[in-house]
């Protein structure tokens, strides 16, 4: 019987849908709510990630992300109150607060002069627990702007001590950027954590170990950067906690009668977005994506209470899945010869090049590392055109220090090999890049899941909180003064 | 009364759903239906454009266009049956006939050996009147894929003679690419439309005069140029008649009470994104804005039996609303000074420069025409840096032939004075291109009307057409041979 088209059909689908009106308009609420940011997560990094898993497969297409099937999308600006393309900072505090506010202000004002309560914040009052993770310091902008007050997303110590202040129950993924407050203090966050009544975990066997009664606390991952933050996906092994399992660990401790609210952040698009990495922006997307299927796991044991939403602070890196060099061709499978970020290339390169006093390595030797870990050149990469070696041998002066400035190409401040190889590798596979900035394109909003509909439409990215908190049965929540 | 909250305003809620719910569900179809493409259109061009409407009133933000605040809003992936990034027939195919063909292929299956049936085809055919507009050429792949089937899109002669075999009520916007077939032909396709009983205008008077009755109608521009297009929004003037007049023609014409199918077009926003041309991409987007305008006043009329859809076929350029140079900052005010499109800049600096055998215009009598038309250096514009003059003068001397390559930079086989020009424009402004091509980006769909919730969501474009014959209640149509 087709549904939408027999009378009886018909009638069946009205009656339904006259349920689940009625269930609707009387009193259906959020219980479970999770919150997703993929940092500089722009519609592209999106697309790229599932036309590259197609291309994996020798499919020309998309293959679906977690999210990208959810029933709701939407589209967010993401301006600041001072600029149109946003910093985490502002973002971040439109996405928790609601509320605009000046490039690197957390949870404030515009003119940093009164604090604005956040969502979690008001969730937490509300007898929701609350959980924040994210997969680069916890303190950095995006995560902080749900707790911290501060006027500039640099003051890392300051917002590290406004974590157990919050008093939310759940923190997890990367750790502190500055807990010595660049050794000027002796009392790190870690103790003023722990005599707030925070466990602090850093090992594998103490991460299992949590269990709901454990009170609060802040898990890290077993092997973090010198910035605090996760490796990037692409680095990560098997002695890493990757960032799903931050998320599956706060679903096992958070979940309770009264529910829950749970921010996760993918911090790191953003930053392999930054250094124009495709390979590892892909990497991480899927990290997202994989954490988002923890939510999902959870969503389908209580659908009718329970909301996901998949966001992005900002795009970063003007990124767009075709190359001038490329034209009309794509080959996003070579994406998979990268072996490592373009983070850790770098540390290597730097590790090899930088010895002041000593030999230098030749080009051919450094060309060596490309071939190896990027699959470029040599005699197990694709072959690179005398002007790709060029390109690189102008880099690798630049980079012995032969030469400062070249025809005014600064590589961003990057590494000069390694941008190049990220370069000519993303050139090739048919993706392109235009800044090493964010842009102000607007974001992509999915949904499902209780009031899924809301998140349909053209709207700011302040609405998406307030959404959110309708949803929750807060309406009375106004982003305002903190009291 | 708080209609969420309150008892009665939740009673008053589910009773009014409950009769929208049976209403839809028995019956409720389109009547009148418009389905806009803007050629080339990814969600920054949409984006960029409200941003520079807003940042000519010193707004920082975004202000809406015609169908950017419309309640469905959606993504759709493009890609061609044997390529990721698509290009105008494949896509056109897709928009047009729900189904995957492979490159250049109007309205056939991905080997050329069947025809599709458009939805066009099969809304005439179910007794709506079908009226196809496009401010590039009517034969061009885009508007030829509703109602013509050639093995490839630059048989433009064979598509235009399928336009009359089609007997849709009525033409609009652009001419024909070949009338003539290369003059290999006596009987233009003028006469063999005529033929078939169409009325063909192409004046503001003879435009000015068509009313119902006069029968089929192939309305064209007033000044089209060489390659059969209207001109380029920025440079039309009083005596052309916008693409949103062609729309406003189309409803006065088709409008009956057995409802009609009206495409329209906006094909130059594609011609502009090849060419990076910003500025005259942001004004053809605003025309599109300014057609679904006329399309909405209709909708506001008949509200329960309209739907309109605004998407794209595919991105062009890569276009992002941040630059490498500019990094963090935008001025897109800068791109109000461009004061004619890239293309008619590009018909002057070679009327000036290609005159063999005669004495080159200076550098500087070039330098003038840029600062005229754009307001770049001189003494009415923004001055240039020597970095930004060097890349000028290496540009001219490549346009008179002293170079045929600098340093591979072969400007995209666009004039380099004119690319040079809008290249640093842009790049000033903060807006960035990564090619000229097409891209694989999913494009963006807005939809309002009847059924506009079928357009959230995050779909393949060959979903389109389908949704949209289904809201028309022709759910019998299958994409198939033609009968």
């Amino acid at each position: 019987m087709n549904l939408t088209q027999s009378p009886m059909g018909k009638l069946i689908l009205s009656v339904l849908l006259i349920l689940l009106t009625s269930f609707y308009c009387f009193g259906q609420q959020a219980k479970y709510v999770f919150y997703f940011i993929g940092d500089g997560m722009g519609p592209a990094h999106v697309a790229t990630t599932e036309a590259y898993l197609a291309a994996t497969e020798d499919e020309i297409g998309f293959q679906k992300l977690s999210f990208t099937n959810f029933p709701a999308t939407g589209f967010a600006t993401t301006y600041a109150e001072n600029r149109l393309i946003t910093g985490s900072a502002a973002a971040g505090t439109a996405l928790a607060a609601g509320q605009k506010t000046t490039i690197n202000t957390i949870g404030m004002n515009a003119d940093r002069s009164k604090n604005f309560k956040s969502i979690a914040e008001e969730a937490r009052d509300n007898g929701f627990k609350v959980g924040i993770i994210s997969s680069v310091s916890i303190d950095h902008a995006t995560p902080a702007s749900f707790y911290a007050h501060q006027p500039t997303r640099s003051m890392y110590y300051e917002i590290s001590l406004d974590l157990p202040k919050s008093g939310f129950d759940f923190f997890g993924g990367g750790g502190f950027a500055d807990p010595y407050k660049d050794n000027s203090v002796s009392t790190s966050v870690f103790e003023i954590a722990g005599l707030s009544g925070y466990t602090i975990t850093s090992t594998r066997a103490t991460f299992d170990s949590l269990q709901p009664g454990h009170g609060k606390i802040i898990a890290m991952g077993t092997k973090l950067e010198s910035s605090g933050a996760l490796p990037y996906a692409i680095d990560q092994n098997d002695a890493d906690i990757p960032l799903e399992e931050f998320v599956d660990k706060a679903i096992a401790i958070l979940d309770n009668e009264n529910g829950f609210f749970i921010v996760c952040e993918e911090g790191k698009i953003d930053w392999a977005a930054h250094a124009n990495d495709g390979a590892s922006v892909i990497q991480n997307v899927i990290s997202l994506s994989m954490s988002v299927e923890e939510a999902l796991e959870f969503y389908y044991q209580h659908p009718d209470e329970t909301l996901i939403v998949v966001t992005a602070d900002h795009e970063t890196g003007g990124l767009s899945m075709g190359s001038s060099r490329m034209k009309y061709d794509s080959d996003l499978k070579l994406l998979g010869k990268q072996k490592i970020s373009f983070q850790n290339f770098s540390y290597l390169v730097d590790s090899v090049l930088v010895k002041k006093g000593e030999d230098k390595p030749t080009f051919e030797f450094v060309m060596g590392l490309v071939d190896a870990y990027f699959g470029l050149g040599g005699t197990n990469g694709s072959p690179l055109s005398e002007e790709e070696l060029e390109i690189f041998y102008q880099a690798y002066l630049h980079s012995i220090g032969e030469v400062s400035s070249l025809n005014g190409i600064n590589y961003g401040g990057y590494n000069p090999i390694a941008v190049t190889t990220t370069d000519i590798l993303n050139q090739r596979a048919g993706i392109g890049w235009n800044s090493y900035s964010h842009t102000a394109l607007p974001v992509p909003v999915f949904a499902i899941g209780v009031g899924h509909e809301m998140f349909n439409g053209y709207y700011d990215n302040t609405d998406i909180p307030k959404k959110i908190a309708e949803i929750m049965g807060m309406q009375n929540w106004s982003s305002g003064e903190l009291k």
